[in-house]
């Protein structure tokens, strides 16, 4: 069965959308960022998508080490903060073209006032056993990174306190008091640090009593009267999971049931006059919430992504897909190298399906003349079109054929498309049949690579009467990225392309 | 239409093939390895096909500069060896892993006996006007190379005389007299320099009197007890070409024409009982012989080229593809990225479809068990098989359908193919539909680099009472690269590739 | 003995230096950006420098291959415009951060009027044949250049026209009306192409009658209303030189001496009113005009460097050293690594003592608050002061110290400095102690490589009554760069740099 | 005061010393070889030394994660090996041409008997609750690397059964009973695994005590019949130490103190007629046994260094350095980038002193012809000399001199000489100077880069009557390394290296 559909453009629609695909990626835990194959693997992301922020957990973590005591010989303790990882890290993103979104978490142990941890790391998600020590931490940290990277630099960078402070994981009893507290003291401290800095919260993942939470958030700052630059929260698409094994299977949501989540935060946020407006920022997003679920590395993964990003900007003025690459130790190392992660890129730094999908949208130009489900199409200034078009297949395997008619400024046009479905840049197909070793011979890294790429091909595509016809094929699952380019041929004198191909009978 | 043909194997099969596709490939002028773009076409086809030698024209050519002269203030002639150019050659060379497969030739300006000059950059090729002054310049070169080499590794460098001398163009009247007088000068002096490096020529290109050439230079050198060590010729399969503005297009003559032609030499070769066996090396071969001839950019020059790489070790110990890149001035600069150039890559390293066929074939491993017109199988040691599989279609588009039957040592393989053809890798065609820039943009270049790309796919094959059964299509000129390697599963527990797969009903 | 000299700044003081030694570099012909050892060099000097344009020969000779004439099949000669080349030639010095200044010239051979030719690599130095075609060779480069590189980037490079016209060698007969045609046409050409770009010359050289040709240049193009946007000329120090073999010696005249030239060419231009203040550009300087001169190879090449680096500014808008590199071919190949060449860095990038005088001068920030013979002196924002010193000693060898009082806001500073003299950085030495090899191993490469390092210390000052008193001392031909930079020293609790030094007693 | 002596060689000499500096250096924590920093600092040190293997803890602790404990739905336990840290680890390795020398310890939390810990990343210390989970993971391990590696390849590299079990820090109660057992078990499992690897212990440090658990190591071995491969010890010359903050100062044994504790170590190993001649590698060694110790950024510690290189061959079969870099955490993570720690090499990969004595050790080659506290000189098979000379000034500060009066063949000789001194690549004196920053800036860490340069210089000696007479004068704590090279001048006819030298009158 094929899903048809066809797009008719005249000619001067506008169709609101809005690309945030670039503002910011998510990161396992900040101090991975001293891996060598972390840096490689974002070198490769940024290739490919040039994400402008990058947020993660554990600034305040032990592994970052930022927060030391010291006992001197007559048995006092010396607070000291140690910065040596913490540059390294800054300076890795920065070379990656990157800047920090802050996330302020979680909770140095020496500092805790409990010993709860979360993730095989050991984050430690209690309050401050002192909330002067914390802020001290905090101020003192900030004013280190403006002494290295400059106030004005610094100042772009948001700031955003804890991180799921609704969920007892992540905040001792997801205690919303006591978050509250967290967020009128560090708030502070941030603008008297440096008073340019964003800050924001409350950080929360979505379920039940969420939106409860941006709407007492916001009371709470607008009653005390506390700084607030943005709101943040999160979007997974995940259901109810089966578990097997270390692995977490489930369905997804529709992008459409996301979508209007996001929307009810929106207008809570709307719903305060002191806030209309107010950026909103999804500051983690993904299909399925865990790093074991082997959707991430699918191409319905990409399809979903490609659908999240189509919508998102109508709700959010940013979106983190959480997260970039594969060095992430939550639950533990991963033991092979495909294995359900985050990443947009597995190790080796070989493309899974879903980075594309952020290329691709991370590329797109031009004025957005429609969009549907399936597809996206901007008109560019040189009289050519981009569109993005995708085929997500939850449930049953459709094609999706779409016809375009679209106005011609010219006579003759090259059609550039690029294009991951289950049979192109399919790497896990192609790790699969490899019996899916845990540990990768040099060879085999290689064979991935290549079986990672895209499919880029050309067609040369004619107006007629000032028109142009064409048709997009999707398998399941396929995103595609296309390009509409008006050519004006250069041919040698004497040059035929089609000598050696006329000779041919075609049968 | 589609030609269909079966293979089987029992095992035990040995067919015999030999496979010298790595030993050595062709070089524009020498002194263009000094060019940046240069080396970087090199080591991109380096990378892929590990060519153990290089040979090209030019050696003593104005350009690289050895040979000069200088007027000393009381108006005499200082003869002096520059090696400044030399030394920066050889040293790229090295870094892409290569030797020289030394050409000596052509004639400095100020050594030359006449003004007759060939290509674009005037190489002259009119004989010494003193001996003595060439002979003293080859010494001193070689020489020198042992200096700065070390005597052991330039021993191991062959040494060609001249380049087809059997054509006016190349050497003055290919006047085959002088020659031979050329060949004992400087063969003698070769191993007078160097005792242990092999010399050999006459270097001839084919055509009428061509295998003549071959009998009177061996009946020279046994007659003179000269040294002898290799005898060169070129093989080209270009028939009566068609002008059209700077191009050049002909059609092909068969790969067994081209075989049978060579065969002829062998045999004139061994029919000398000193030479029976002294190795025959074909110093240049492809399929046009000219550098402005559409057809090397096309997947019908790979199919051709993996039909020669499956025959020519046959006949010769050597054989070298005439050139590995575009970097290359004969018939002048080239104008456009796109041209008809020799190189098995293009302008910014861009793979064209040849390329893939020599990689293909110097990756080979195993015991070869089969080999037809369209196909070439080997046995690897872990119980798998390695196959290139080639559809010539130079007067008609036929797919062509190749049925496997193999032995089977284990339940389950994974079969690894390569391929490039019409569809995938062909580069020129998404140059074509770009409208056939001569300035490429980089997002163009950029394109292009990922449009080279063959296509890299994995299969599951399940072996059935010992056998493998499995069927190759080819579509018109595809050449294609398959391993199929034994799997032994290593799935971790509750890892389910398929979940995400078997939701779907295809339809 | 010892040129004693001391400086006392107050504060307040400000001296007029005007710095445009980043402003541009000299290179051999332009065709030679193609080589990889040239873009190795200059990768290396632009890392040191960071010059912005770069000017050289060459841009129309047959090297670079931009005018091609291809004869077709009727007989007839087809006029062809190759930018293959130009092309990379662009992107190598884009890639280096650099713009092209272009020099229009020399004659492509198919457009001399005459055979005249000047260099090894025979540029063509007659007049065109045919002006239209000469000027729809500009044209069409110029046009190709902005529709790959944009009009806007193309608008800033500067268009000189020609070089050195009033040389026979370098225009034939020096024949100045010819040259005030060809501006004429050329210039006119230009603005027509690329209204925006700026258009000047004469770029002559110095000697008899050379200020006659700036008058008469601008007389002309007053005269005639032509677009005239700068002066050029050229500026070099030696005087009647010793020939040796291939080497040519002579003594330098003083820096005030050639200042002086220059100051009657600015005043020159300035008796036009309508000329008054128009930009004059120094496009070549150097200290001896010959290629094969040891100079170019010394610290005291470097001395001079520091002395023409710290006056040219009163009398040019800009100046280029002639050249960054020693990939040259003027005067033949050079044979050996160290020959004398314009280069301020040698084969395998390996800095030349020039190099660090430019580097020095491109790094210096602040006011200026001093200037003499051989010392400058800048304040800087931080309360720090900048400073290079040098000690030309063409005569006798002479050291020279400097005795500095200067105002401090601080307590504690450090010294930074970096020096090249005879004892560091003589790279000239160490090849010349080597024995002068011809072709250098790796091993030598990396020792001469080492060798090259300019001498790099600290050394802590504290300021007394808030005056800093230090003392620099320069031994002959010595350049050194010294940064006093104000410290607030850090130290760890417990550290004690001093603890393994105290321990002894100096003796 | 200056320290005088002198050398004569006559020809003939042949003094015994074994050389192996490039056996093996020192890491902290293996997992730390995920860090790109750490790669870094590893990439330099071994273009300078070029050391063949590498040795640090931490194999099985739980930052390298291997061993794995996994609840399944039932609640049981389920054991799994993760070898994506071990694989990245042992590949950076193999990059940088190393081979791990495998120390087997310390235990995963998992598997640890007790809760002891050592360092700040919690080495657990305890033996295995289970001796044979241990051996499963140690043979588990092996086998994994077999299979990776090669089993040829993995044949080659050691294992060490744990570190300095004489001490309670690293193992329980220092109980050698216990530690005996894991060496059994260890031991028998890894020859099991792979038969042909070495093993060897008790990996010992000094102190009381420490040799009679070689002669009781030995005893054990020879009564159970246990495999023993090699014996390991540690060597550090710190005495008594003063602590100061984190930091830890303490004056160091000589040299021939350190070597004669390791010659008791050797002869006891001798007194077991079985054990005669096995090998003894000191498995670790330095000045300072604390990565807080100034001493190891010091000029001195380089001296040491060479002291004991010249001698350390004489009782050991190979010394490992600890460690290579400062990427270390035993005591913390270093806050500031000049702190004593162990590197060679400190932050950004910038060179401290000691890196320059091993790689003159490591370059060192020829015959020893002679040697004594200061000087070590071979004769290299050209007719040359090398020599290294170095100076250790502890207590007093007395620069040295060494006269040298040797053979000579030929006429003229280039002395190449290396030197690093208090005022040469004195990295740590610039950082002080600069105020001890606990951050650096980008321009601060491109000077250290530079101050931490060791000073090149060549000097032309001449041979007379057959005889080089010269010396080397060592400032306190210098080290030298010359390099006498017979040079056969090729000067260029015409070309005068003094032409711009003669014409000073050096005053």
């Amino acid at each position: 069965m094929t899903r048809i559909s066809s797009v008719r453009i005249n000619g001067g629609e506008r169709v609101p959308f809005a690309n945030h695909t670039a503002y910011c990626v998510g990161t396992g835990r900040v101090s991975l960022a001293l891996h060598e194959e972390y840096q490689k693997q974002l070198r490769r992301v940024q290739e490919l998508c040039h994400f402008r922020y990058i947020r993660g957990h554990g600034l305040f973590s032990d592994q970052l080490g930022i927060y030391q005591e010291r006992k001197t010989p007559d048995g006092q303790v010396r607070v000291e903060y140690c910065f040596t990882y913490l540059d390294r890290v800054v300076d890795a993103w920065q070379n990656c073209g990157l800047r920090p979104f802050l996330e302020l978490g979680f909770m140095p142990k020496a500092l805790a006032s409990g010993t709860q941890t979360i993730f095989y790391w050991n984050g430690h998600v209690t309050p401050p056993k002192d909330m002067k020590a914390w802020t001290d931490l905090v101020q003192a940290t900030l004013r280190h990174l403006c002494e290295r990277y400059g106030i004005e630099e610094v100042s772009t960078w948001p700031c955003e306190i804890w991180n799921e402070p609704n969920l007892k994981g992540f905040w001792e009893n997801a205690d919303k008091e006591k978050y509250l507290e967290l967020y009128r003291a560090t708030a502070l401290a941030v603008k008297e640090a440096v008073p340019q800095m964003r800050v924001g919260g409350p950080a929360i993942c979505g379920g039940e009593g969420s939106q409860e939470w941006i709407r007492d958030f916001l009371t709470f700052c607008r009653d005390n009267r506390l700084p607030v630059d943005f709101v943040s929260r999160h979007a997974y698409m995940g259901q109810t999971p089966e578990h097997r094994g270390r692995y977490l299977y489930h369905r997804m949501c529709r992008v459409e049931d996301t979508v209007e989540e996001m929307r009810v935060s929106r207008s809570i946020i709307d719903s305060f006059p002191e806030y209309k407006d107010l950026p909103m920022y999804i500051t983690e997003f993904n299909t399925s919430y865990n790093p074991f679920c082997p959707i991430h590395d699918t191409n319905l993964n990409a399809a979903y992504c490609a659908g999240l990003l189509s919508q998102l900007g109508d709700v959010a003025d940013g979106y983190s897909y959480w997260t970039f690459g594969d060095v992430f130790e939550e639950q533990g190392i991963p033991p092979r190298p495909f294995h359900g992660g985050f990443g947009m890129v597995a190790e080796g730094a070989v493309e899974k399906p879903s980075v594309w999908a952020f290329s691709y949208f991370s590329r797109l130009r031009g004025e957005t003349v429609y969009r549907d489900e399936r597809a996206l199409l901007t008109r560019t200034e040189n009289g050519g079109f981009e569109g993005i078009f995708w085929n997500i297949c939850q449930e049953e395997a459709e094609n999706a054929l779409i016809s375009l008619d679209l106005p011609a400024d010219g006579q003759q046009y090259v059609l550039l498309s690029e294009t991951v479905d289950e049979a192109h840049g399919n790497v896990l197909k192609a790790w699969h049949d490899l019996g899916e070793p845990a540990s990768l011979s040099a060879q085999e890294q290689a064979f991935l690579q290549s079986a990672a790429a895209s499919l880029c091909r050309t067609e040369t595509v004619q107006a007629e009467n000032g028109r142009l016809k064409l048709s997009v094929t999707l398998s399941p699952n396929a995103v595609s990225y296309c390009r509409l380019v008006p050519v004006k041929a250069e041919t040698d004198e004497g040059y035929d392309y089609d000598w050696y191909e006329t000779k041919k009978e075609r049968k």
